[in-house]
């Protein structure tokens, strides 16, 4: 099993939810993606879950919780792909990631029986946990409550790509200070046919950029395909001083 | 296994911590409460204790730091309840959620078969992870050291109920920011006999706030009973922005 | 096995990590030493992997991960002891701690039968996760890559002693504020042959300093023989106030 939540680590949020996981499962082995997503951030939350799921074992039940509606009508899912489960509000935060498996069934938890409560302000610890857990112990998508046709999507504005001309937006800035990009390898490479110098505008710089194969060979700003499979902005040992912002779109052009 | 300790995650203790338990109880399960209590908190430590305990398997031994008094004669105690068995140091800590369990035994651990030692700065390496991984190997309490009649009590101040009138004090603000209270939902309930809106007075706030059901329907300040079963000030998707500080006590009147 | 790495906790890199060693040994049981070394630091890693290793399980595989020369020529190793075996980039950070133990094997990791991939810019997840998952299932050091006969060594300044005067170096300050120096305990006790008031001079403080058995009965800046067997300059349950960095040297001379 797999969690990844905004519920950080120095509450006793985490803990509680391992908890009653292995309360009801004790054998279960659980594996830390990330708590550290920034408070209600969906989409920063979809995102790490997207980059990270191709690397959770098959079969691996994944319950994800960025959850700024709780306690609302929004409702708690679990949802079964061709290679993982997913367990978490419908609020757009697994839609990336299941989607990108191909989604085999889409169930609304609603069965007291295997959650501790339906209702209060903490459902990573009274419906996701407990109803994972009981899905190790192999408890059915369909025993935890009705089938439903569709789940909110969420998705990330797609690359512009014109002659001498690329246009993407930043999904994240990591703990190194790499700027994670939309652009991915495959589109950058036909685009970039060969070049590998380029005119890098907005989010605060304008200048000539590189690409790179490593961050050490770097002298200031490069590019570099990042191991997400998407372009980077990076510095050589350092976070890029520019404010590259999430969220933010930039342009690359041919120089 | 469960631990609670304010080592923090960014030096090698807790991991060597866990590489002793690991070395005498191969098979052992550990599961993380928290490291980030407040360095020397014993009260903050105490706080996350109690409301996590409940949570955790009956019968889980935890293990919780939080011990500036450590390499001083402040005693080394394991505790047996009618649910788990608490280590650490008698300073206060495991009373909370021990005795809301019910003790049964205490012992001072003394026996330097199951310790790596008991001198040193190091009481989390050296006696605590050690003695916990020989409970789960089978020995007993009573193998560890002699029985004490008392450990150090720890308690919070209780609510003050007057007509029309509740005082209460902080015991802890969130990761989101809520501000966790003392005031018990039973005891809240009793007194507002059904209202919802009331005045909230001191820690540098005074003005009118509703008690909500989620966190999304606040506007502003707003009351809501919080997972852990008791009041708390929250604001919708962000954090409080006036200072209710850790051990401030504040007012709520009838409008 | 056992993690140490400059990932943090905040994106989802530990996690893919984990995801890879699941998905190839399962039964994998991982424990974290610290995420949390400053980035790209590695005398910072290999410091706090030194201190850590002793108190891991015999056998245990360790993957050790800072790595700023990533997706250069630098090499990836797998490096066994008489104790452990230890995987990363050969840059310095195992060093201390394998030769600490005595280096039986080398190996460059270099088949691709054993890792995601040879390239890019996440060793930790392509190279070290399957190269150690395939350690823990049977996979010998040699079917990883050829033998090398000698890795990168780092190492600290020695101690100074001289008449009535020692001279060290601060290593690491860590999460307490502790600031942990060069000075073993062995080499202190010689030097001081009973003494336990001294004057400490360098690092903006200028003073008498005594030696402390707890960091409970210190007055202002004291020092203790921490928990890794050195000298420690500490302070009673805050962090010392004084411009102590790593890196900076100082001297105690008799009072």
């Amino acid at each position: 099993m797999a969690l990844l939540t905004d519920f950080g680590l120095s509450d006793h949020y985490v803990g509680v939810v391992k908890g009653v996981i292995k309360g009801i499962a004790p054998l279960a082995d659980i594996l830390d993606l990330t708590h550290d997503v920034t408070p209600f951030d969906i989409v920063e939350g979809a995102f790490l879950l997207l980059r990270a799921a191709p690397y959770l074992p098959l079969g691996c039940a994944v319950v994800a919780v960025v959850d700024p509606g709780v306690a609302t009508k929004r409702r708690p899912l679990a949802v079964a792909t061709k290679k993982r489960v997913y367990l978490g509000p419908d609020n757009g935060l697994l839609y990336p990631a299941a989607s990108s498996e191909g989604i085999l069934a889409i169930h609304e938890i609603t069965n007291p029986r295997f959650v501790l409560s339906l209702d209060g302000t903490f459902a990573g610890r009274d419906v996701f946990a407990p109803a994972a857990a009981h899905i190790l112990k192999g408890v059915k998508l369909e025993d935890l409550g009705p089938a439903r046709r569709a789940m909110k999507k969420l998705a990330w504005p797609s690359v512009r790509v014109g002659p001498g001309r690329i246009e993407g937006v930043v999904l994240h800035v990591d703990r190194f200070g790499n700027v994670v990009t939309n652009v991915d390898a495959a589109t950058f490479d036909r685009w970039r046919s060969g070049r590998t110098k380029f005119r890098l505008l907005g989010l605060g710089f304008s200048g000539p950029v590189s690409l790179a194969h490593s961050y050490e060979e770097m002298k200031g700003l490069g590019l570099i395909v990042g191991s997400g499979g998407t372009l980077e902005v990076s510095s050589r040992r350092r976070a890029v001083d520019v404010p590259l912002k999430k969220g933010s779109s930039f342009v690359l052009s041919f120089t």
